[in-house]
């Protein structure tokens, strides 16, 4: 029998691999101008990438971070056993039609926005259960197929709450083995659904945070630590609102995380320059940041040990519409330099 | 570091667990008057269940599977570490919305009609791994969501040509752990995207075959067997038109699986008597012919193994009408008695 990994009531320890070997981020270009511009690894002159549609747009935007990563993994995807990879689409077309030629065995995955640490989880679970040498992941969100496939078409130019946020325009892949690098996944924490009641799907921060006090708490009691053992606590797209909460709940349960979250949706963009209200979202906004700044940042050793827990929020237009609340996931993965 | 678990250029090989403790299937009532009406768990008296919408009777339908496959190990809920879970409508709302009160960490998946598959997959790695003692699947369709979803509204009376299938409403639900059993997961050949071209949504079966072929194939040559070393090579729901593509395929492969080929679409329905054209489809098809017919029949030793292998049809209303291709993908499970 295989050693016990698990920890806690929900967790999972990685004792030895999986490491990160490579991240990938490509990015539209808003996101360019925003902050962090200068970090990402491909930033497109226009949203369109040369595709006739917002759908073949992110399909794109996958390929080239995929590619990009295992680029930079000096592998080929004929080494590369399993792809897990998801975006926010019904029925993942940007996932399906992004990955078809690359020939890869793939487990699609839906998680909303928080499919980045989903994916993460699962691909080192390949590694370190012995099924693969080398496993990668993919995620996106587009701006433009995602008011398309949740809110508004777009040349209705409708106002936007300051709760709102804006989906960012980009995909970040990553390569996991068992071979060494300096950063590895030490530990995950798959999330449950949590419902609050919210119904608002211009304040997903709201409909999203109480999951994220969920997952980040169990981690904590799971392996027995305090939040000031984490360099950073980084939720995916909760944005200025959904921060303020998250912040709160947790301190009702005796975490107090005021000094190390931070949050990719709010890192992404200046907001008040780049009118974008409550920050940034869509599982391609944790993914480009993970790969942009979180990773580089532990490869270096800066930062020791990250909580990464992209968050996600589950509704369609179909749910919305027929007066569903918003429930809310999150799956967390610890990141440790080594 | 784990056990290499990896065979040939893109299997799995379970050396001792994950077992199948029980499955269970819940249908509407057209599955109830098929074929196989008497051998599943619970056939409900009307296809909407009570709910007021198609999607909420889809999401009772998972709740029901769960539950009773959970309660027929004689478990509990919180002694689930995982579930896996998954359906077809966009942003898997079925899953969440039928999930949710379940309170079991959720790994959300879409692979289209072979999600049954990806999900026993992903199940059996996370028992085997050492990550999980218990951990169970739940995928569904619903023929009154899935029409919504994917192609004309129920009112509408659209004629349907021969060759399209009919969405099974039914949810099937697993649990697997490493206590024994009298049927294991033995082997796992996870599916990549194979796309021909075909974009006839009213032909799902031919849309489907090329991607069963690549994964039947691909298993037979990683674990160097013959599908004579099968007592059955069960696909999903190809239906009468995909099952004779599928043979041709295989044959100019050199693999005849004439005589052991089954196919869940084919079995679930009288397709004569209930007008069911080329048979019946939807991630529900295989997961309840699986937990109604197939299971029962490996736990009994009548079969001793079975490549069970769903098969799934990537596309969405929006790739259609964009006028993309429909991709196919297969993901395999060898089921042996014990």
């Amino acid at each position: 029998m295989a050693e016990n990994q698990m920890k806690g009531e929900q967790s999972i320890e990685f004792r030895e691999a999986p490491y990160i070997l490579s991240g990938a981020s490509v990015v539209g270009p808003k996101e360019g101008e925003g902050p962090l511009g200068e970090q990402f690894d491909l930033v497109t002159p226009d949203a369109e990438l040369g595709e006739e549609t917002w759908e073949e747009a992110e399909s794109t935007l996958q390929k080239e971070a995929l590619q990009t990563a295992i680029g930079k993994a000096q592998l080929t995807n004929a080494q590369i056993r399993y792809l897990f990879g998801g975006d926010l689409l019904a029925q993942l077309i940007a996932t399906s039609f992004g990955n078809g030629e690359a020939n890869i065995p793939l487990f699609g995955l839906y998680g909303a926005c928080s499919t980045c640490g989903e994916s993460l989880t699962l691909a080192s679970m390949a590694i370190a259960g012995g099924y693969a040498d080398y496993a990668a992941t993919v995620t996106s969100s587009h701006f433009g197929s995602a008011e398309k496939e949740f809110r508004f078409p777009l040349g209705y130019g409708n106002q936007r709450p300051l709760s709102a946020t804006w989906t960012v325009t980009g995909s970040g892949a990553f390569v996991l083995s068992t071979e060494k690098s300096h950063v590895r996944v030490s530990g995950a924490t798959p999330g449950r659904i949590v419902d609050m009641g919210v119904k608002d799907n211009m304040n997903m921060g709201a409909c999203m945070a109480p999951a994220a006090c969920d997952t980040i708490a169990q981690n904590l009691m799971d392996f027995g630590r305090q939040p000031s053992d984490y360099d950073k606590i980084i939720t995916g797209d909760l944005g200025s609102v959904g921060q303020r909460i998250l912040i709160d709940l947790l301190d009702k349960q005796g975490f107090d995380i005021s000094q190390q979250h931070m949050d990719c949706g709010i890192e992404i963009y200046d907001a008040e320059k780049q009118d974008t209200h409550a920050g940034g979202s869509g599982c391609g906004c944790s993914a480009v940041v993970l790969a942009a700044m979180i990773l580089p940042k532990l490869q270096q050793g800066i930062w020791k040990r990250v909580l990464f827990a992209p968050t996600g929020a589950l509704l369609s237009k179909v749910s919305f519409n027929e007066g569903q609340t918003i429930p809310g996931i999150t799956h967390a993965v610890v990141l440790e330099h080594c």
